[in-house]
């Protein structure tokens, strides 16, 4: 799955780039993911000089303090791809670890919206290479400017606009009235937490839900955002911004079906400016009691123009795309479409002589057949329980009679398994022995690659 | 160079794991690996519950932990590889980082020498797949047990062991000098801090050194481990396995080249019980200041029969190889093995259209070309300038004369640097433009793939 993505942003023209678990915290600064946790949604520690260091909680706020340091030195734009574990100090939860995997690309140094079209439509053509079919999934897109506008319009002071986000951005966990309580005086959890709300007015949380449930756009998209916010310019700029992106897409021929403005997009991180957008899958997943249910977002990012300019005071505008691979995998599995990148297995049982399983292993794999010498008990009963367990496809047996006669015995493991099932007595399989064959030692490659056909 | 050291693991019939960055600080135990260093060698955290984490400081202790729990349930023997970043809270220096990258593979539930014997051959493999020759590496292998019959017989208290194998363990950064200091009273280090030592005496010092020193395997080498240890059961054992795990190597034509005996080969961490060994590479690399020195160790490893049985009281015996990829991967970019894995890259500029150039790249991702479309601002001499600074191969220029005659411009970036170093005058070199090409739109993919010709 990793070698697919990266398969798909190397073609883009990314570049890999790897950076450190830790960073200083400071250089994290405001931007930590959950301000109303302890520790604000991050692990940290002191080192030996007494300075704080957290485990990053992202790969986008690394990068920009990668891209802070090497400024000079980078093309412009830069362009890097990174996959890599990220920690979160939060309640984990079905779906929620505190650690996990995003696969990262971004691109520093340009404001156009070219930029951020070509992460939407890389995001698609990955997915598709990740085996889903065009119709499984859809990317929404919306703007912060756009809620800007609304907050703007609703009088909301720009200090409250963090609480707003992370609120907001609880609404497919906590739906439309856990959001409301968020943004009202606050809301105690099943466990019994209280967590402080925004404190907006009726009013303000009105207008803000209106928002979020604004229709599909269409002709009279702009006019709905009008209705909300009023005649405003933040709102008007990121309105054109939007449409100049589903402009691009659209020229590419990424139509609806896979691109689309969603106003309830809004993500959670605060560092966002600009565009935000998030991949959703449409199909229903299983949880883990069995119910289907709606996976949610496997996938989002979003244009990120201060970041940088807090390390070095320059704005150098970015946007970026990140792949929850922990979660997409298990959506995928779940579909049927990921299948074990495991070659089908050889497995030489060493009866007596340890030396000869590891010369027959090598000739398997030098002839590209993965292939394993067993090295436990010489127990046979053992031997043969550990290849089955194993899902070995062949065992490969080389016993004292078959060796006096050059000879090796292979045993169909799949096959063999299949049979068992409609074989009544042992009496019958030892008799048939429908799965198993012996062959000159020397045309054991040849037999194996006979056997393997068609896995 | 992760895919070919997996692609060997893989084809031995390993599989792959991920287990968390984080562990129970009690999980990892005594096992930590630097006792003598506040918080032992490890980044440590409390979590909400109060309870203790620690990063893990290598692969091995979290597969144990992991193989406890799911004993039942694995194949026996359990073979799993692991790659990923492992964390050690000690003094950073040229080559030593805080995080680096391991690259593990174990074979857990069987005492057989041939599981270790098979880790050696395996790891000879890897570093030839690497594209090390013959005689640029040698595989060391020791026996833990011959140094604890040295102790023995020397009467050193066995609570010291792990003093005196930290010790040893730094013959390569301290010499004999620094080690001689750290087995005795102590060794102050060029900032002042003290080390305390293990306070053994001077002939237990001198039983241990001349040990270490023992010549190279040969006929008389039993009688040269006699000769330090007297007549002793554990390091009579200790050089039968060793002796058999050299036989099965030889057996399979991996010859005294490739893996032999060191008794300098102690590796530092506590939990090994039986043989250990280390790959190390014979060339002289240079370091910061450009001198040449012996670069060390790349890769390690060794049996730790104990190290499950802490979390379950079960024996359960295992050994395993970890290949530390920082370290190598510099080796091999000194070396000029390691090739960057990156294709060639053509870059369409966005003269004025960006759907235009977006549509160029896909075109050419699709014939399987790594391209990229410029993104970034309108200013054409910006453009080159990053095509050139990303190292393209090939910049595709459609300016509006050349869209009006359905032409698209191709200019060899590699071959115009080359040509520019013997043009003398700019005039000349734009007469020339020797290394570009202008061709119909819709031949622009097989322009390319002539132009990309040999790279």
């Amino acid at each position: 799955m990793l070698e697919t993505i990266r398969g798909v942003y190397e073609s883009y023209g990314f570049s890999p780039l790897e950076t450190p678990a830790f960073e200083y915290t400071d250089a994290l600064g405001k931007f930590l993911p959950d301000l109303d946790r302890p520790n604000e949604g991050v692990f940290s520690l002191q080192d030996d000089d007494d300075q704080w260091l957290s485990l990053r909680y992202d790969l986008t706020a690394p990068l920009a303090r990668y891209v802070a340091e090497n400024f000079q030195n980078l093309p412009k734009p830069f362009r890097r791809y990174q996959v890599g574990s990220v920690w979160r100090n939060e309640k984990p939860g079905p779906g929620r670890f505190r650690e996990f995997t995003q696969f990262d690309a971004d691109t520093v140094g340009t404001n156009s919206p070219a930029a951020d079209a070509e992460l939407l439509m890389m995001l698609a053509d990955t997915l598709e290479a990740l085996g889903l079919k065009r119709g499984e999934y859809v990317i929404k897109v919306n703007s912060r400017k756009l809620l800007d506008g609304v907050l703007e319009a609703g009088g909301i002071d720009m200090s409250k606009r963090g609480t707003v986000l992370r609120a907001i951005d609880k609404m497919d966990r906590l739906g439309a009235g856990g959001v409301r309580d968020l943004l009202g005086a606050g809301r105690k959890d099943e466990s019994g937490d209280f967590t402080k709300g925004a404190e907006l007015s009726n009013d303000q949380i009105e207008r803000i839900l209106k928002f979020l449930q604004l229709g599909k756009p269409g002709q009279d998209f702009l006019q709905q955002v009008v209705n909300v916010t009023g005649p405003n310019d933040l709102a008007g700029n990121a309105y054109d911004d939007l449409q100049d992106i589903i402009n691009m897409c659209r020229n590419s021929n990424y139509n609806q079906d896979r691109i689309t403005i969603d106003t309830s997009i809004i993500r959670g991180l605060d560092y966002y400016t600009g565009p935000v957008f998030e991949a959703q899958l449409t199909f229903p997943v299983k949880n883990e009691d069995g119910e289907a249910v709606v996976f949610g977002s496997v996938a989002g990012g979003g244009r990120y123009d201060d970041l940088v300019a807090r390390f070095t005071g320059q704005q150098v505008p970015a946007t970026g795309v990140s792949i929850g691979v922990s979660r997409l995998m298990s959506a995928l599995m779940q579909r049927g479409v990921l299948e074990s990148a495991e070659a089908p297995l050889a497995v030489v049982l060493a009866i007596d002589d340890i030396s000869r399983s590891f010369e027959m292993a090598r000739e398997l794999r030098n002839a590209g057949i993965r292939a394993e010498a067993y090295v436990g008990t010489k127990k046979f009963g053992d031997q043969l329980k550990y290849a089955d367990k194993r899902g070995a496809a062949i065992a490969i047996i080389e016993g004292s009679d078959e060796r006096a006669k050059g000879e090796v015995t292979l045993k169909d493991l799949a096959l063999g398994a299949e049979l068992a099932k409609s074989i009544e007595s042992r009496a019958e399989w030892v008799k048939d022995r429908p799965a198993q064959k012996t062959v000159a030692r020397d045309k054991l490659i040849e037999s194996v690659r006979e056997m393997l056909k068609g896995r």
